[in-house]
């Protein structure tokens, strides 16, 4: 589709962003139950009841703009959530597995990050107003799952990695 | 390679960021050829200059480590660029298409902030002193070109787009 106008960005990112949070619904789960660090299993577990939250969200976004609600590949986050996966094949103790996991995590954290922030630009541009404060409050979460995951890292996980 | 250690995590994710930075460096002429707003294009112009010393940084730190400096293919940041160069096949006026480069720019702004923040970590655990702080160098540079992208988006580029 080719792009006229910055609405025309905005759907396409959303549809982008759509895809990859449903894609990580589906991989914090694996995530979840190879984690060794009980603290990292449950903000896992935290985060994937966000991520439906936050995909409720995009739905309500796309009945705003009286669009279906359908998602677009997204390669990067593909490539995010397949490092993450490779890690827990490649890892051999629990502690370097949570670190790498960390790390994957975080990478998508920041992807998603970027995405919202963007995302939210546009639609205060656009005048839509609804639609950049659910996607605030979104962001906001996925700021705090990645403090959250540095907290983890840094408190026991990478010294026991070392 | 089996990751038995934090070292070896460290050491993919230097070579991953690596290749990353090698292949933004190819990306940041074509996007500068195609940014219509001159801001954006010394933006981008002038983090390619910054690019060139992050990755004579990072080869500083594999011969700290006696390795030789070598990338390894990186899904994500490669999935990313490719968002960024179809914008410009796709977008129909160059604001557009200019705010959707920066949105690619930012989207790899924030995948390496991702990356060097977890380097810095694990490099602090590992004792590697030096090594950090030319991570540190690097991950300043990366956020104030994130915030530069955001300020050119807000200040012209997205209401000429609209």
């Amino acid at each position: 589709m080719p792009a006229t106008k910055l609405e025309d960005l905005f759907l396409t990112t959303l549809k982008d962003i759509y895809h990859g949070e449903k894609q990580i619904m589906k991989a914090l789960p694996r995530m979840a139950k190879h984690a060794e660090s009980s603290e990292l299993r449950s903000a896992l577990e935290h985060h994937l009841e966000e991520t439906e939250g936050q995909v409720e969200r995009l739905e309500r976004i796309f009945a705003l703009m009286d669009r279906p609600a359908r998602g677009e590949t997204c390669e990067a986050i593909q490539g995010l959530i397949e490092e993450g996966e490779e890690v827990m094949g490649k890892a051999r103790s629990g502690a370097v597995c949570d670190a790498g996991m960390i790390a994957a995590g975080q990478a998508i954290e920041h992807y998603e990050m970027a995405r919202y922030g963007t995302l939210i630009a546009w639609a205060n541009q656009l005048g839509m107003t609804e639609a950049a404060e659910l996607l605030e409050q979104t962001l906001a979460q996925e700021k705090k799952a990645d403090k959250k995951l540095s907290e983890i890292a840094l408190g026991q996980v990478n010294r026991k990695a070392a």
